[in-house]
């Protein structure tokens, strides 16, 4: 159905078939909020010429280790995967590949992009600056982006992946309170006067607060800096929201793979990663917690489940999706 | 004094230098967790032949990007400029270069290392693994260590400057906590039975906590990865304490430098990190905020401060330090 929606405006079947992918994995991993649920917005944007369907990317400028993309203003899935992928074809070669891309759009989940390095035996960090949804640690307007950092590392059995945003919470997660008529717990979200507030309705006019205060204000900072600045694209409040009709968003990413095998032969990383594998899973549990979870696994068994019984999806987004066919 | 001290126990005039320095740095920063209170720590270490005095710290694998490093047991200040130095070497060639290093010790705040990086007009990151003192999120036993993260960034005045820990807290501030009789918030620490606790007796024999709990147990672990299994090192509960006298600690770093010269031209670079900079100290200020601090820059205001007026040490640290002279 994405596919189908993606080429009836116009997108070529190769590139509507890596956003639908993404979108899909997102909705397999149980993330809904980064799911199928965005096409709609996608198609809209691309229909009015906020996303390029027939993006030239192209790369700016390059080493042996580096380079910087210009995404062409194409769907965010498609730049990220050409980059994810150069910096892995790079990591072959020197150890280490890293890409800066500019000029890109939404892009999904972020662990999209850091688990394609793990088909090459290597570890891939994906990040990506967003549209200003969070204030910086002491401030009352929003300039920073919920700004997401992934990491993935391969494994025997199964690979962890790490993919958390630097906000305390996804502002979906408001919005779900906000329709459920919910309070939020505090901590979450300021109001527009910087105020802290469990009213979904006024977390929804201020900001979102960053993990840990300092630290999560200064992670969201750095990816803001690796994606946005270093690529020469838009950061900080330049950065558009996919809602914003009026513009496009000009998002950045950030992309590393590392290739293992030139740090240490890949049966013996394997045989450590399981080791340390092995010693989480056996850790002695907290009270009431019935078992400890990798960075991942729940996805990864989420996955697993609705690849059987298929993806539960609510009737509004489905009709939506039905009315772009 | 410290590098007296070093020195009387047979430590190179050089490497001395570079581990007081360190030490000292932290004290600038008002760190003194990490700063010249660590020193009779290390000598007696060194004394009874758990830190090598000459190490041969040598490249064990490389490639145009990466390289592994054995530390040979040193100092973690000597192995860790080492690591940052030749991670900044293969950047300067190749866009980006990353060291992972193995069978090192303590080297004191890992902003060290990545501020290294600035005086190449480079981006630096550096991180370590540490002894087992946090658990990973559901547990209730020590796995993971406190495991930093430094990022240093250049900008045209002064640098910005993230280091944290993946832990709520270091270890330090619950033992400040039990010496002055008060309780910890909740949140910081489990007891032994991986319940939550205010008592800080109970905290020190269970086990701290991750920020916000899936997330930085996830970081903790990448660090681990990235710096004690990808090195061939140590890595989780085989990491020594540097109070364990019975044993080398084995810790292991990983430091990744980036020549932002290659992606972008340096001045511009500047520019635009200005901007961000100014963008966020003039972001409006939540209520009692009375300003905006950017990653770093306490600890550098703190900087000046001290080299004017001296580092405040007490008398307990002083009296030890003079016992080593």
């Amino acid at each position: 159905m994405c596919v189908k929606a993606l080429e009836k405006i116009g997108v070529d079947k190769e590139n509507a078939e890596i956003v639908a992918d993404c979108l899909v994995k997102a909705d397999l991993y149980g993330i809904s909020s980064h799911g199928v649920a965005r096409l709609p917005t996608y198609v809209e944007r691309a229909k009015r010429g906020l996303i390029e369907l027939h993006p030239e990317i192209r790369v700016i400028r390059e080493n042996s280790s580096i380079a910087v993309l210009d995404g062409g203003n194409g769907f965010g899935q498609v730049v990220g995967v050409k980059a994810m992928d150069l910096a892995v074809e790079k990591a072959r070669r020197t150890g280490i590949g890293a890409v800066s891309v500019y000029n890109s759009n939404h892009f999904g989940i972020a662990a999209y992009y850091s688990i394609r390095a793990l088909k090459h035996s290597m570890i891939g960090i994906a990040m990506s600056n967003t549209a200003p949804a969070m204030a910086p640690w002491g401030g009352a307007k929003s300039i920073l982006g919920t700004n997401p950092i992934s990491f993935a590392i391969p494994s025997s059995h199964q690979p962890i992946i790490l993919d958390m945003a630097t906000s305390k919470v996804a502002r979906g997660k408001i919005r779900i309170a906000l329709e459920k008529g919910e309070k939020i717990p505090e901590g979450w979200a300021i109001d527009e006067l910087g105020l802290p507030t469990t009213d979904p309705a006024k977390a929804m006019k201020g900001c979102l607060l960053p993990i840990e205060g300092p630290k999560g204000s200064g992670l969201s900072l750095v990816v803001d800096i690796l994606s946005g600045v270093l690529s020469g694209g838009s950061f900080g409040r330049d950065v558009g929201s996919t809602e914003d009709f009026s513009r496009p968003t000009r998002i950045s990413h950030f992309m590393i793979a590392i290739n293992i095998s030139n740090f240490i032969p890949l049966e013996y990383f394997m045989t450590r990663i399981d080791k340390l594998i092995t010693e989480i899973k056996n850790c002695p549990r907290a009270p009431n917690i019935e078992r400890i979870y990798l960075p991942g696994e729940i996805e990864l068994e989420e996955e697993k489940r609705r690849l059987k019984e298929g993806i539960p999806i609510d009737d509004n987004t489905f009709n939506k999706l039905l009315n772009l066919l």
